[in-house]
């Protein structure tokens, strides 16, 4: 077999074989097959697309040139939630606790933020001492321990997705479906689950702007996860606006405590509801999605998943205090409000704008390497479909640099679509579809 | 400018600016552009295609990241020919001298044979002694003297090509019109030329097996060369079956020498003649084409290209004996018979076959760094169209070594397609279609 023909196959819309995308992934993790070659098989795959089945095997062969954990030594079903990154998206912190303590075992092996998306380990940092950086020996311990842990890709994980994921961000052949697909579930295949949730994100702050994007990512991801034994469910929700009303580190880490203690905005709640609900059916905890809502429930209602957050961050050496004390978190010096120039209903926000806002006020990162301050944020006060006065707040700016604040206080109060002769638009529902339900 | 906005752009089915290409190509010759990066593109460039504006672009940029010879001291007007290789195709070796003979100057930088078809360099090698090494200073010296000269690409020619050669042949990108064109016209135009006559082969030898692709690949060539301010014209020629009687290296030379002298086969004389009018016509050495044949075939006639092909030989350090005593160049040992199988009527051959054939017995080469044999050769008896019986003979070998002669008999043999039940085909034009006239 030699690359230079597979090459051609793929661009002349061939289809492989499993042990043709093997040779290539194996090939180029080990240094044999160079870079130039798998950028150009790249190029023709994004645009030849790949099949299911093609799809299928390039998880599995990049899920097997790492480290697959084997976490059979604890008791429980283990299951994981993935979402595709958002604005404002602090389910992760939320229903983990939620589902471990409803008895099942939740290894979450998390991404940082990137671009205008946040990450889930870059939120815990905020809270002092958090360290997401167990080794995979501690991780497996904290697990035993709560039911639950944190922490970063290691370099035994999926190390072909390292390598590709950079040629890929270099070469512009990030967003296709199988390769995404690929990317994602050889990372998450690699925690040793029993079932995954998907939490696909559609609207103007996600990747997939259009829900049949969305739908196409989830039906092969619920597809290549399925192949390999796994319970897979995927929900398509909205992304058209950020979920709940703050973005940024420490103030969503205060949002998800709100949740937790059954205050917090209405949407966080329902969507980490549900997805907890999909976790406890898929793990076999209950025997209904519905069963699995009320279990969710009465977990936050009896403070045991609070409790359950307190023992994680404890286990990981965190200061628990932080659950009852916001004020031990950082906490940004000045804020601004943006307010509306014009009064109407809010029909619409360019939502990746918020991401990238809050990135230019040090919240986020442009390259791997650079630091965040967790302490900045955004805070939301009008949703989609509410009326709007002139000169009433939009949003407020939290901030301790104003080096880049007009152009981020721009950007925000661009960001909101303000229609003066608009009726109140139809109510949006934040789950839209469920894929392999 | 960024590398990576502009792959995306080709992969979006873009069309670049001149500058585009241009960052493209001077960051890569410079090695500021990785390889990868330039393997997505040339991928996204295959399979999207490239504007004529684009390869126009694409071929002045490689043309300019080397040196262009300027042979503006030179009196009277520089003219070659560029033909996209075939089996048996030694035109250069006739042509060169009838022009020159006719007074114009004729800068032959030549290639030499890779794959299936032959390379003029390889060919003047069998002459003893004959140096296609000149370095430029000589070669200028050697027009000079004689008006023609021929010798191989140098590093300091189109550097650009050599390197994005390289990374097609690896990554399967190699048959595209626009990438076919800049690297043949980038390397052409660098000889400092004011008219190129292009002969693009179509037909089971050529490359371009489908006239309809020769001729969209003739139709770029063309107006990129006239973009540049060169006159230009593509002659669309049979490679169905080989160019003459035989197909090697000293024993095309043998031929070359036949035509020089007004014998030698039909349809090499008739190629050569034609290629050479069009050169006198638009090197303005004539008012017309038909002018440019009489003065073509007169060079013939009166010996005075033969002349100029001895002079060349003895300037370029060969053995000029040769062109009266073709006994000193080298002679296979042995020979053997092609013989037919059926009776009928020869209506097809598998040209490209004969040529990987020659190269089986050492005529050829599979990689640049293989010495050739230049004594092997193929002399074919039937052309297509003619009658066939019975264990007639259909070509002679002439070998040096049995090593894989069996093999290359067998691949002879299948090649020349005998049809018992056919009448005469129709005769077919050598000169299939002209473009640019």
């Amino acid at each position: 077999m030699r690359a230079v023909d597979l090459i051609r196959k793929k661009r002349d819309s061939g289809e492989h074989s499993r042990e043709e995308i093997e040779f290539l992934i194996s090939g180029y993790t080990r240094g044999e097959i160079p870079d130039y070659q798998i950028a150009a098989w790249l190029m023709s795959a994004w645009i030849r697309g790949l099949s299911r089945a093609e799809t299928t095997a390039l998880t599995q062969a990049m899920l097997h040139s790492g480290e697959v954990l084997d976490l059979s030594g604890l008791p429980g079903k283990k299951v994981d939630k993935h979402s595709t990154g958002g604005v404002g998206d602090k389910t992760s912190l939320i229903l983990a606790p939620i589902v471990a303590a409803g008895g099942l075992i939740v290894p979450m092996l998390s991404g940082r933020g990137l671009g205008h998306t946040g990450g889930t380990l870059d939120k815990l940092e905020s809270i002092p001492g958090f360290n997401t950086n167990l080794s995979l020996k501690d991780f497996r311990r904290v697990l035993g321990e709560c039911g639950m842990a944190l922490i970063g890709q290691t370099a035994e994980i999926a190390p072909a997705d390292k390598k590709i994921y950079a040629l890929r961000d270099a070469t512009s052949t990030v967003e296709n479906t199988g390769l995404i697909c690929a990317s994602i579930m050889s990372k998450k295949l690699a925690e040793g689950l029993d079932a995954l949730v998907l939490d696909v994100k559609t609207g103007s702050g996600a990747f997939m702007k259009r829900e049949k994007d969305a739908v196409g990512l989830a039906e092969v991801m619920v597809d290549a996860g399925r192949s390999m034994g796994k319970k897979m469910v995927a929900l398509i929700t909205d992304m058209d606006q950020p979920l709940g009303r703050v973005a940024g580190h420490a103030n969503e880490i205060i949002e998800s405590i709100d949740v937790l203690n059954g205050k917090g905005p209405a949407d966080v709640r329902e969507l980490s509801v549900e997805l907890s609900a999909w976790m406890f059916y898929l793990g076999e905890k209950t025997t209904s999605v519905e069963e699995g809502r009320k279990l969710a429930e009465r977990m936050i209602s009896s403070g045991e998943a609070r409790e359950k957050f307190r023992q994680c961050i404890r286990l990981q050496g965190g200061d628990e205090r932080v659950i009852d004390k916001p004020d031990l978190l950082p906490k940004a010096i000045s804020k601004v409000d943006v307010t509306s120039n014009a009064g109407g209903v809010l029909v619409a926000t360019d939502c990746e704008q918020f991401g990238i806002a809050l990135a230019m006020l040090g919240g986020g990162r442009e390259t791997k390497e650079d630091r965040i301050d967790h302490a900045v944020g955004l805070e939301f006060h009008k949703r989609i479909g509410e009326r709007i006065e002139v000169d009433e707040p939009l949003a407020t700016i939290h901030y301790n640099s104003d080096a880049k604040l007009e152009e981020a206080r721009d950007l925000v109060a661009e960001s909101f679509v303000i229609d003066q002769e608009s009726g109140e638009p139809a109510p949006r529902p934040l789950i839209r579809r469920i894929i392999g339900a």
